[in-house]
């Protein structure tokens, strides 16, 4: 596990220009020097540089067709063969699955109207929400994805003082500071649901499926009493388990619930509950109270 | 089944007034005389109007807390037992399961900010995002619904024309009609897909799990080729495949794909295709091509 930050480099907000690849690189906004994405395929990837290096690269502003790493000749720049799924795209990937943030960062020779006019621009946080292949202007194969920036706070949000947003686990905060807490709110979020999916090994803790993708395994982080109004739970690791996205559903719609004892109701069997997660008991309740038809 | 109509009633939109309830019945955007939710537990809540019958309410405009219907004295209102989860209650429920887009009706009477200074306002579409409940004010148990409004369209919608939304299913138009043929896009693309999961009985294509929940059984609407740019598969049921969520996962990350024959790939056994579900094989061939690691 190296020091990867996801998400906002403090210092560096969106909008932020950087003389070059070097500048990115100290401030830790991309760190590869030459690679376009930075990342691995056990961590996520955390940035990514649009620099005009590939063709296939599609820029509609909040929604951008990234294409994949790999395949180039070194000295010419064109595709000589199909790009692997490993390393970097497998990164992406990664992000993809787990809805980890990821900074995207134009440069100026990306020849695009999103483009800065000189240098590089840090421009904010996508999530990666596909991913696929095919191929390339070249015929070599290319990965693709398609990077959606996180959408600004709705009016919804900002009318509701202190809410957090279930989809987002994104505090309000009044104006000004607003955008900048809220992401760190989604990012800090998101990495504690990684870090419950890895004690888990990606195992359901109701029904131990672990569904095994070419990127990696997938698993769901559910809240057990959820964020956001009315409800207002923490977003803590007390309050979440780790699900298949068929106990996440079940779950959620009062069709399971779990006793003090953990011992499942409406499926037989426990809850099974690793050493290192402590399962906040007023939680379980809650939901048993507000979620079975028939407490 | 009934004539039940999701969405927006032509020739009414967002911000049509009514005077009373006859002219929301005749009209068609609220039929229910007295009750509260229009809808039945099989096919979901089509409208709701808020109008003060419900001191536990919240409306935060595009955020709304409703309260479920039954358990008051017929006489004064006032709540005497708990409510039950069934028929209206069951309706909405349904329509959370499934992403039924729900009309919103506010009444003079609601008695807040975003009510009409008089008669009926008619204020668009909302989507049931959770369902619980919880002791209401008089101790009794009432069921609770998040409704959410059906976010307008975001930039990135605008500046793609032609786009379709996975999420939504929104076709990109010009502005001015926009909002209209978008909402219309959404719910024909919901009704599609609950067409598709009762021809299916809600049981999954590849493993023939049904999800069972008190409000009904649960499945997802999977497209094949995506919608949305890049890829703008069609939003036809020739196009989607009825999936449980975990199958859903598998097949989006090209863990499963399908062959011409319908035998599955990363599994075994085949697609089961219901001989009414007339399965576009070159949509099949799509999903190969682009998801499968190694075609």
């Amino acid at each position: 596990m190296t020091d990867r930050i996801f998400g906002d480099i403090p210092g560096h907000p969106p909008g932020s220009i950087f003389a070059d690849r070097a500048e990115l690189h100290e401030t830790g906004v991309h760190r590869p020097l030459q690679a376009g994405i930075s990342g691995s395929a056990t961590e996520g990837a955390d940035s990514i540089v649009l620099s005009g290096g590939y063709e296939d690269d599609e820029d509609h502003g909040d929604l951008i067709i990234y294409t994949g790493s790999g395949g180039r000749d070194q000295q010419t720049g064109t595709q000589t063969h199909d790009q692997p799924f490993a390393g970097r795209n497998r990164a992406l990937a990664f992000s993809c699955m787990n809805g980890l943030p990821v900074r995207v960062i134009r440069g100026s020779t990306h020849d695009f109207v999103h483009s800065p006019p000189y240098g590089y621009s840090y421009d904010g946080l996508y999530l990666v929400e596909k991913y696929w292949h095919e191929p390339g202007r070249s015929g070599f194969r290319v990965w693709r994805f398609r990077l959606v920036e996180i959408p600004s706070i709705s009016n919804r949000q900002r009318e509701e003082p202190g809410a957090v947003s279930e989809e987002q686990g994104a505090y309000n905060v009044p104006a000004g500071r607003h955008r900048e807490q809220t992401t760190a709110r989604i990012v800090r979020n998101t990495l504690l649901a990684v870090s419950l999916k890895r004690l888990y090994k990606y195992s359901c803790q109701m029904c131990s499926v672990r569904l095994e993708c070419p990127a990696g395994p997938y698993a769901e982080a559910a809240h057990i009493r959820p964020l956001g109004s009315p409800h207002y739970g923490p977003d803590v690791i007390g309050n979440m388990i780790c699900l298949c996205p068929n106990h996440h559903v079940l779950f959620d719609n009062g069709a399971i619930s779990v006793e003090k004892n953990l011992s499942l109701i409406g499926a037989t069997g426990d809850l099974w509950v690793h050493r290192k997660h402590g399962i906040g008991r007023e939680f379980l309740r809650y939901h048993r109270e507000h979620y079975l038809t028939d407490p």
